[in-house]
């Protein structure tokens, strides 16, 4: 129970456990503050930890030195290391009595494959522990200070991938997202910006709706990016916005103040 | 940085803040190791906490002893202290140079009303840092096992509140809620559980999608249910589902296992 927030176990591997077991760990937006206590204290205790590309290094400073720290690359739907091995690597270190961490960026079952992976585990007798974390569209939404829902505004949020395999169109559906008084938040967008764009304007979304972009959200490199949707295309290219990135979109990305937002965690930490 | 992690400075007020600075923080679902390292920070650095009725009580434990804690009574939308109230508290507090935490159940901008606060706070001259959490939604489909997202079952995951104004209905996109190869999630909706399941099933949801109601989520008293849409309104009365609940809708919810997730939890805690 949060020993590890405690105590300074920084080295030291625990006892081997009696039964195999992965902890699917959610590595929250990349700022290492964004960590849950039990998520910090999984990465301390792990002997050996899978991770993903998108996960920021500062966060891998938690483990133990003589932890084995395995990047497996996933970013955006690539991996350099195959779902497949990923899963089997998975099962073989559990079976040998590892405490093994999955640690995937922001929380694991949303767009994280995570609940592939813990099926492919399960199907294999390993057991799986799912930690939380706090979502990429939530941090984006806090660093931006726009409300992801709000009276008047938005009754709903929707969080949708653009993602798609080469050459096909992400499989959304258009109408439904191009409803007033919701906001919809995209990942995995800066790619297909421009068809994003025009697709809701198709579909009868206007073109002054507010859009928020954060690229890198939390990280050391953040940044926020205000346009109005008939202009999104043109901002991702204008800016070059090449990171990974959010795109909030809807009445709601009106809101927010980042300078009075960074002025105010100024003031707190200094 | 981080330096409330490290120290365990649980008495003693800090300087005095120059500018009048309010934090908005995200308290997570309950569990006390679901918070933020930058959550508990804030809560421990506090002079005064203004706090929800929806925030469990073992997160108050990080504060300090000799900070105030004002419980404002806010859950499903009733306030025992009007908000009007509460923002001109927070004002006050702020403008003496006292550290000043809003503490909000969940995550501050998913149904949490915080970006009223926020705006209230930034009309009056009073700077809102903004610290994300863990959102209900999250941490229930993680105590779950059920995926929010999965290839092939869900593309998109939509937040709503069912809550609504004493006498009226809850102003929902039915059609587009009751579109299939989604994951919709339902905040405040056990109340109105009968409603839910009619109006899904008559815009053409299947009466078998399946659901999972998780009551208290990461609670000590969690408790969660599986049923068939079609048996929503039902399970809720029959079962006498009546705390706070959060309501997974589609077909991810058929994942997940439960004593496997508590197995799992047991053998690393141990």
């Amino acid at each position: 129970m949060m020993s590890g927030m405690r105590a300074t176990e920084q080295t030291g591997a625990r006892a081997p456990l009696a039964r195999p077991v992965v902890s699917l760990v959610g590595a929250g937006p990349g700022d290492p503050e964004l960590l849950t206590l039990r998520a910090v204290e999984r990465i301390r205790s792990a002997d050996v930890i899978l991770v993903d590309r998108l996960v920021d290094a500062r966060i891998l400073s938690f483990a133990r030195s003589d932890a084995d720290i395995q990047q497996v690359g996933k970013s955006r739907g690539e991996h350099s290391v195959p779902q497949s091995e990923i899963n089997r690597r998975l099962i073989a270190l559990a079976r040998a009595g590892l405490r093994v961490v999955r640690l995937k960026g922001g929380d694991p079952f949303i767009f994280g494959r995570g609940g592939e992976e813990a099926a492919a585990l399960r199907a294999a007798g390993v057991d799986v522990e799912i930690v939380p974390g706090v979502s990429a569209a939530l941090a984006c939404a806090a660093s931006a200070g726009v409300p992801l829902t709000h009276r008047g505004d938005a009754q709903s949020v929707t969080f949708v991938t653009a993602h798609a395999a080469l050459g096909t169109e992400p499989d959304l559906d258009w109408p439904a997202l191009a409803r007033a008084n919701q906001t919809v938040v995209v990942f995995m967008g800066v790619g297909v910006a421009p068809l994003i764009e025009a697709r809701l304007l198709a579909a009868g979304r206007a073109g002054d709706t507010p859009v928020v972009i954060v690229e890198n959200g939390t990280r050391l490199n953040e940044r926020i990016l205000r346009t109005p949707l008939g202009a999104l295309g043109a901002c991702v290219s204008g800016e070059g916005v090449a990171g990974p990135a959010i795109l909030i979109i809807g009445e709601c990305a009106a809101h927010g103040d980042v300078l009075a937002l960074a002025n105010a965690r100024q003031e707190i930490d200094a």
